[in-house]
Formats: structure tokens, sequence, C-alpha cells
């Protein structure tokens, strides 16, 4: 098949899924989520597509996907030789589009509709490459790979130079760690046994099933209730024993001193990171945290809800966060991922990706394959978050053996879901959601 | 007329002026805006309506509109004595609603939504109370005005305790300063003169006016070319006299080096103030900005693309900021511009706000004059931004006097704009509107 030459359409479809009837996901802020999309199809002149996602918890859905299509005019009729060759200058053209920037700018709704945007222009890349993502960007030329990104704002931080040099000295060992990560896959953690919304019992029986299964790494919710917290952590520190690791995940409820006060109770269960301690947008209110409790063994991890490049250099740069949580539907697609993935690794801060929801885990295994392979060269204290929500929608989930990401094959960045899927779970025209209208468990407005 | 107990309706509309085509408005970064807003008209079961803006430079309006009609249905049934006793708690629940607050939060399109929708139920408040806003807000007990503030995020900086000793202990002297006021308005700058768009003529012509209606504060834009900006601040600055005020704004065009080594080569003009040197969300570059410029003499303004409480937090705490530019749209409403106001009294910044586009002028005059009676009970380096575009178009427009703002008279917040003007310019219906695309001057999508 001839390669395709022109971005000839944009489809974008409100996706959602009534998750909030099982609390999966239930946590302190987010009490009851529909994980959701919008989902983006770009055409091409040859019919080889590209699909990109940006992920959102249900309400308000519907003006991502407003966003996307006003945004959608910027991308159709583009052509594809032109985008790649200088992929950088055209992801300034989607964020800083004279009139729409004053909407961000370069966060928020408007950042999410770039997002799925730019991921679908990265999966049709792959798919013209015949390669999934991880491999496109693991063995492009690293002046090409850096031509992607937009330093604008971060050039203080890491200039384009930097950035080259750094993608060349982690040349040596590329070949074995792919082959090691063929073998082996890309470590995890798992979400899906600490949600607030279960019961002791349902916790200790997805722990000891996790577990049997390999699992070493165990994420717990906290932030409601201080007793309960005490009380849960210890529960989870005894069924996984002394040696694994637990993390917990405060999504946001604290103010900075109180974060502090309430962290100090949970010391003794041995926590490696308190994640989401405060505000997304508090650098400073990070650093304090960090710092108070950086003597007791914890460190700050945040990022799922950093809006962008420019938040991610300040939390780097201060030492504000000890592990770099990406979000590859929140920050503006692959390239603005790629840019905090190399400006992490030039501050020495792990990179440990944002999972869950919806194809999130789909396609932050790419990310962190690449950061492996081409980047960090490292796996200490790196792994990717992983839940087993909603992987049966897509035509090629993410396969774990033994709580480690085994590396996609097939082309593209995983993207794809079933077409059936995407009839049924139609915000709201589709069967489930007229389902749930008809027995009035939703209402549409 | 009995007071109002519900809001019973809301309706948004998407109103656009052509300025680009006069390029009023242009700088390095805004090429060519279309001044818009969300245009917000909350009903309710007296008849007596509250009118709420939020401002926006044209292309993507609609998405804004769109945020508004979904968060509306969070304030259409609302019972008013409600929403008033605990105005804070009630603005909570619009920007952290459960499922809605992924999508931003409180930043972007949300928040400007939430803006227009608070700024709504303000004009709402004030009608109701027969005053103009600036008066309801200096009148209101201490207690009473804080408890409209969400103090989510602030706390580490300003308690609810420490505002209402703040308030209580600015209260000798407010009559004298609210007289004060009356008398002589508030002290603004203008920006009409110096856009970059304009040629020399036009600027020499403007100041010329300017200086004869007694207008000592001048600001220009920079940023596009270094050359240029030599040449026009200069030429600022002759016409201006050696006394009177220039500020000089670069509207986010910088990297953090570039900004301080641009600005060195500008210091001869005796600048007082660089407006958005950088990213509008790096607190760390404008501290280091903040610090190199001081020893030049000038300070670092920022904020009419600030997102929220907490960068402002920041700002404040770290001393990035020594002029505080307050937007009254892209804050969530008057609650948080309260907020604001009282954190950089606390820090002793002084609050200049943002205004200009389309109707922002209007609101800001009551920040200002709530800011001086109220809280800070200084005018030390404080001034409003003023320009003489699109005031035609309100009911109560802003009234000047030898450069300062008059206190409005009229009950709410100076929000109304007038039917005609309204009908004219609604987004693409409006009479303005069928003319110019009739014309092939704006296409619709």
């Amino acid at each position: 098949m001839a390669a395709p030459t022109k971005v000839t359409g944009c489809t974008v479809r409100d996706i959602r899924f009534p998750t909030s009837l099982q609390k999966d996901g239930s946590d302190a802020m987010n009490v009851a989520p529909d994980y959701s999309c919008a989902y983006v199809v770009l055409s091409t002149d040859t019919g080889l597509e590209g699909h990109g996602i940006t992920f959102t918890v249900g309400k308000g859905n519907e003006i991502v996907c407003q966003a996307v299509r006003v945004l959608s005019k910027l991308v159709v009729g583009q052509d594809l030789t032109n985008i790649y060759s200088d992929f950088g200058t055209f992801w300034r053209s989607l964020t800083s589009e004279d009139q729409m920037r004053w909407l961000g700018p370069e966060k928020g709704v408007m950042h999410l509709a770039v997002a799925s945007l730019v991921n679908g222009l990265w999966d049709l890349w792959a798919k013209m490459e015949g390669k999934p993502l991880w491999k496109l960007l693991v063995d492009m030329e690293p002046e090409k790979l850096v031509s992607t990104i937009d330093f604008r704002y971060i050039s203080d931080a890491l200039t384009r130079e930097e950035a080259i040099e750094m993608l060349k000295k982690a040349r040596p060992g590329k070949e074995e760690r792919e082959k090691e990560m063929q073998e082996k896959g890309y470590p995890s953690y798992t979400t899906s046994c600490g949600w607030l919304g279960y019961d002791d019992d349902k916790i200790k029986r997805l722990c000891k099933e996790a577990l049997a299964e390999g699992i070493t790494r165990f994420k717990a919710k906290v932030g409601a209730d201080l007793e309960d917290d005490k009380r849960r952590c210890r529960l989870l520190r005894e069924i996984i024993g002394p040696d694994n690791m637990l993390l917990v995940d405060a999504n946001q409820r604290w103010e900075v001193q109180e974060a502090i006060a309430w962290m100090k109770e949970l010391a003794d269960c041995k926590i490696t990171w308190i994640e989401e301690p405060t505000s997304p947008d508090d650098v400073l209110g990070h650093l304090q945290i960090a710092q108070a409790l950086k003597p007791l063994g914890m460190g700050v991890a945040t990022g799922e809800q950093c809006q962008n490049r420019v938040l991610f250099k300040q939390f780097l740069q201060s030492g504000a966060m000890q592990f770099c949580q990406i979000d590859a539907c929140r920050l503006g697609g692959v390239s603005e991922c790629v840019a905090v993935i190399l400006m992490a690794n030039k501050f020495g801060v792990p990179v440990c990706p944002h999972g869950g929801g919806v194809g999130l885990c789909e396609l932050i295994q790419h990310l962190s394959l690449f950061d492996y392979i081409a980047v960090s060269a490292s796996l200490d204290n790196r792994m990717t978050e992983y839940l087993d929500h909603l992987h049966e929608h897509f035509k090629n989930p993410c396969i774990m053996n033994r709580g480690c990401y085994m590396p996609p094959q097939a082309p593209g960045y995983s993207v794809d879901m079933k077409e059936a899927s995407l009839d049924d779970h139609e915000w709201p025209r589709g069967k489930v959601w007229q389902d749930l209208i008809a027995q009035g468990v939703y209402t549409v407005d």
C-alpha cells in the first residue's frame, strides 16, 4: 500500500463506560467516575487511519469532543510530510493558535483535545512505519525525535542540543535493553486492590490474587479518613509482607501542612511515595511536603493532572517531585510526553506513568519502553501503573506477565478500540447507555 | 419588588466583535484577536436577572459557551439563600464537581465558564442589594465576605482567620477613602497607545491625546523585534517625558534567559514593569527574571493568564511577581479575585487588574475600588488598566476622569450590555457577522 500523504478527515466520538456503578476508581476526590474518552479517528487518502484518545471521567466529555472538532480544522487537509518533517512546529500550531491560545494556554480542555489529535497523528505515523509506537520512538534518529518537541518555555531546563546529546549517550546497550524488554517486560504496579470503595475482604482477596500473579508493588488510596487510612495501610503492609512496595495516593485531598501531618502518621507502613498530596498546580507546596517527608523515607509523586511541560519543568528543577507521573492524554500527546521524559532524565527523576481509566495502560506502556530502552537505561524506582479495567474493549490490549507489561507488537499506539465497544458505549445513543437511561439509572439533560 | 429566591434559568450567548479588522489588541502573541465573550443571563423567580461574562479573543468562544451550558445545570434551580449564605462552598461545588473536575481542575475553559456564572451570581447579589458591586463588597461584614472564598489550597498562605483580621484592620478610614474615590476616582494606565500594529504617527497622536486628558501611565507592547522595541520605547519615553510611567508587555513571548537579556537592552527607558515576560505557568522562571531585573529598577507583572489562586499564591510567596494582575474572568469570578486581592495584600504586592478586551474594564474597576477602600488602603504603585474599546456596548460603561475610573453607581457588576449590541454581535447569526460573512471577510466552518 502506498503511504498516505494527507489528513482527509477527522471524526470524534463521545465514548463512556458506566464504571461508577461498580465503584471502580473511587478515591478521596473522585467519588464516582465514569471512565470516558474522546475517541478520534484521523482518516487519510489511502484509508489508513490514525486513532487517538484523550481520557476523562465522565461528565463534560462532550466539551472535550467539541474542542477536538474545533481544533481538528487545523489538522484536516494538512500534508503528512509537512507534519512529520517538523512535528514540533506543527504541535505549536495546535497549542498556540492565535485566538484559541487564550482558552488555555496549553492546559485543561484545550490541551486534552490537543492530546487526542496528537496521539492520533503519532498512531498514524507508527502504522505508516509498520511499528508499534515504542519501536518507532526507539529507532528514530535523535535529531528527528527531538524535532517533534516544542522547546518553548523549557529551554532553560533542557535545550534541543542537550536532548540530542542525551539520546546519543543512551545508545550503547539499546539492543540488549530491547531484547530484555521483549523477554521480561516492563515492571508495573497495581492500583486495582486499593480503592476507597472496596471493603477489607475485597482488598485481601485482590491482593492475594495479585501476589500470586507475581505483582510486588501495590498502591492504595488515602485521604478521606486518617484512622481508616492507618488501618488499611497496615492491613495492606501485612498482606503484602515487609519487602514488597507500598504506595499511597491522596488525589489532591490535602492542604500543604495537612499532607505533612497526615503522612507522618502513616510513616510506619514503609510507604515509598505519597501521590498527589495537594493541588497539582502547587510546585512550591509539593516542595515543602517533599522536604518534610524525605527524612521519613517517603517521596512525592505527582503528574497525572500536571497540565503541561512548564509545570513538570518546575517540579523537576525544584526537587518537588521524586516520581514523575506523566499522563499520556493530559500532556499534549506523545511529543510533550517525550519532552518530559527527557527533562526527568536530566534531573535524575524516575518516570512512572499514570495508568488506568480507559486506554491509559495501552498508551503508557509504549512511553515506558521508550524511556528504558532509549533514555534512562534504568529500571531503578521505575514502574508503570496497571489496572485491570476495560482492556477487553481494545483490539490490542496490553499484555501482562508476572506484573510486567509485555511490549506491544502491533503497529501503532495500541489505541484502536473494537467497533462494537465504540458503538455500544457512545454517549448517549449507544446500547449500554440507552439501557441504563431506560432503567432510570442515568439521565440525559 | 420582593427579593428573588431561586435561579430559574440560564442562557448563554456567543458574542464576538470583529476587532481584528482594526488591529486593536495586536501584540507579540495575539496577532489578531476578535474580542468576544460568553454572555450569561441568570433568571430568577422575580424577573431580576444576574448578568455575567467571561472574556475570550474569538475562536473557540463556542467551546466556553458549551461549558457554561453544562455547568449551568449546577446553578439553575438552586436556592439563592443557600448560595449566598455559604458562597465559598457553592463555588467549590462548581469547580470541584466530581467528574468535571478532571477537565481542569480550576483552569482553562472550565474555569472561564465558572467565572461567567459566578460573576452573574455576584451581579445578581449586588442588584438584589441595590448597590454597585464594589459597594456591596466594601459594606459586607468581614466574616460574610470571607465566607464567599474557597480557601482550599491557599490556607498555607492565608487562613480564613487572617483574612477576617486583615479586613477588620483596614476598617479605619474606610469612609474617607470611599469619599476620596467618589471625588477623584481610581488611577488607571492606558494600553491604547502602544499596540504593535500601530505606526509611529498613530502612537504619537494617541499619546498626546492621552496626556491632554491627564493620563500619566502608559503601556507598550514589546517582544516581536528588539531593535523596533528600543526605537518605540525611546519614542514613548520622549513623548511622555521623564516623569510619567512607562510599562511594557511581552505577552509571554520569551524564554527565561531571553527575557532577561532583552529587558536589559530596554533598561535605559526607565521601565516600571515588564509584563508577561514568559509562560504564565512558570513561577520559578518569573522568579529568576524578577531577581535579574530588580537591580535595574524593573519589576515583573503577570496574572492575566494566571489560571487560579494556587498559581497566584506561589507567585506571591516566592517574590516572582511585583505587580499582581488579576483578570476578572480568568479567575473563577469575584470570589476568587477577592481571595487573590487578600493574599496580595498579605505579601505586600500591589494589585493592578488586567483590563481591555470587552467588558474587563467595566468589571475590574469594582475590584480596584474594593481593594483600596477595604483592603490595601494604598494607591502606591497601583493602577488599573484602561483601554478605550467597545465601552459603547454597555448600559453602564466605565466613566473616566483625567485618567481615573470614577466609581460606578448603578446596582450590579456593570456587566449588562445593550440588547441591540448583543443581537448584532451574536456569532454567527448577528447582523454584524452576517454582513462580514456575506462580504467573505469571515467564514463559518
